[in-house]
């Protein structure tokens, strides 16, 4: 059993450009994180971009389906900026993927003090492994389905919707 | 729905003590770790004790599985040193407590740089919500059935036994 | 003996802010980052604003002089942004206060992984002990006359001027 | 100008090796530690070896002493344990380098969270840019005259000797 992780960007994976003065991307830091958590999963990473899930668009969400469907694994773990991981979690359900995605980010980056993002990874790795077909968001130490979850800008946290 | 979090020590919760020069035990760690991965599921916290798992005898296991019993929760995370982390498993699985019980912990206590601490809880807690009832250990990103499952002490990782 | 701390902000204080996904400035770290450093010399800090020093004004660093020269100490350490650094020496030059005034700062701040902000505090707290009379900037390990020292914003680091 | 920067181990310098589930000497993090201070001085960094300053020897501080009369530069570092920093400084001080040696360490391992390790090298590398010839300790934000400076181990800091 080997398992798909596809890397998007988002928090979870900005750094801090010193010359800039400001957070960015430059090359992932998802693989470090899955290896400090000594993981014993095989996985296969595939980084199709790093990018702020506010500019992500039609076409990059077809291309993250894309990918979900020509992995010839089953079970998927995406990293994905917060602000829109509702959003593509909705674009790929209306796709009908038969299999087991999970959706998961930070809402503080890996490479700054007090991340959640180790917390998320352990989290939805876990969640790629126990959930059945479906579409969902780990966030927050639980996992929501990923039709019916929102994110409540003003708390910083993933809601069930009802 | 809420879940026990039942405190035992081992290897993730170790404090460097400068006085001393040594790793050891002092307050826990554990409530600000989940606090950390912005936990949202409601968590009972309670501490047993704070040991190495080397020196926990018969009557520790007794009062975990006690204190597994006494929940009023259905789904517990145990976090618990690793190197007698299967022996535990096996002492309740024997007493076959009809809940969900995830014990997990760390190679690298969470006090020190690279700790795979904060990864294991976010996998343990989510799989105290995803799995079936029964015994498991939740290390290097995977669940193991604790009945089958070793500590491979000269690779440092757990493995399932066949 | 007694050291005065003027805190001015910059990158060195800046913090992750969650909601807005960016950084800024809430409350100072500078005095956590002492007693990190088990600092055994009295500090007297002194907050005066908190701002990135591409938006310090005039008035900003007539009152840093002014805290200089009103502070009942004669050795005094400045954290301050990187980006006019150097132009704030010159300005506290201007003034001749006779005193041993040191700045520093950091180009990743302390909240963020790999901070060179500690190392910078340590640097300029021995500065303010052992150098004669001046104003200087202490950054990358040395200490530079303030009135010969330019920010190399290409490389990120400071450089003596000839 | 070059600074030689000598390494004999000590706390500063400890890692957690999850295999034996303490902390011990592997290779040395003070040229890492360095560079994370973005450290623009030129280096010339000798390990002599690593090891708890408590089990070091006349023949260890001989070698020390050899290193520092050998160096080419007149300004000198040295990572060392603390609990017998004083010693070795008084070792030093009977030999009557003409050079300005500066002792240096860590109550908390530089791999550990919270570690002093960091102010400290800023600390010493600037005391040895701007002492006079002399042997010193660095240490708690201050520099301590070699010949009058012991370690209270009950506070875990240095003091001065009257």
């Amino acid at each position: 059993m080997r398992i798909q992780v596809i890397l998007t960007g988002g928090t979870i994976d900005k750094l801090y450009n010193p010359f800039k003065g400001e957070l960015g991307f430059a090359q992932t830091h998802i693989p470090a994180a899955f290896e400090q958590g000594r993981c014993g999963v095989s996985l296969e990473v595939q980084q199709l971009f790093l990018k702020d899930s506010l500019e992500m668009t039609e076409e990059d969400r077809a291309q993250i389906l894309a990918a979900c469907q020509h992995s010839p694994h089953s079970q998927i773990v995406i990293t994905h900026g917060t602000d829109t991981m509702a959003e593509t979690a909705r674009y790929l359900i209306a796709a009908s993927p038969n299999k087991t995605i999970i959706l998961t980010g930070a809402m503080i980056p890996l490479s700054v003090n007090g991340s959640d993002g180790l917390f998320n990874l352990g989290a939805a790795l876990m969640a790629a492994q126990c959930m059945p077909v479906g579409v969902y968001i780990a966030m927050n130490g639980r996992v929501f389905n990923g039709a019916q979850v929102t994110k409540n800008r003003a708390l910083g946290v993933f809601e069930a919707l009802h």
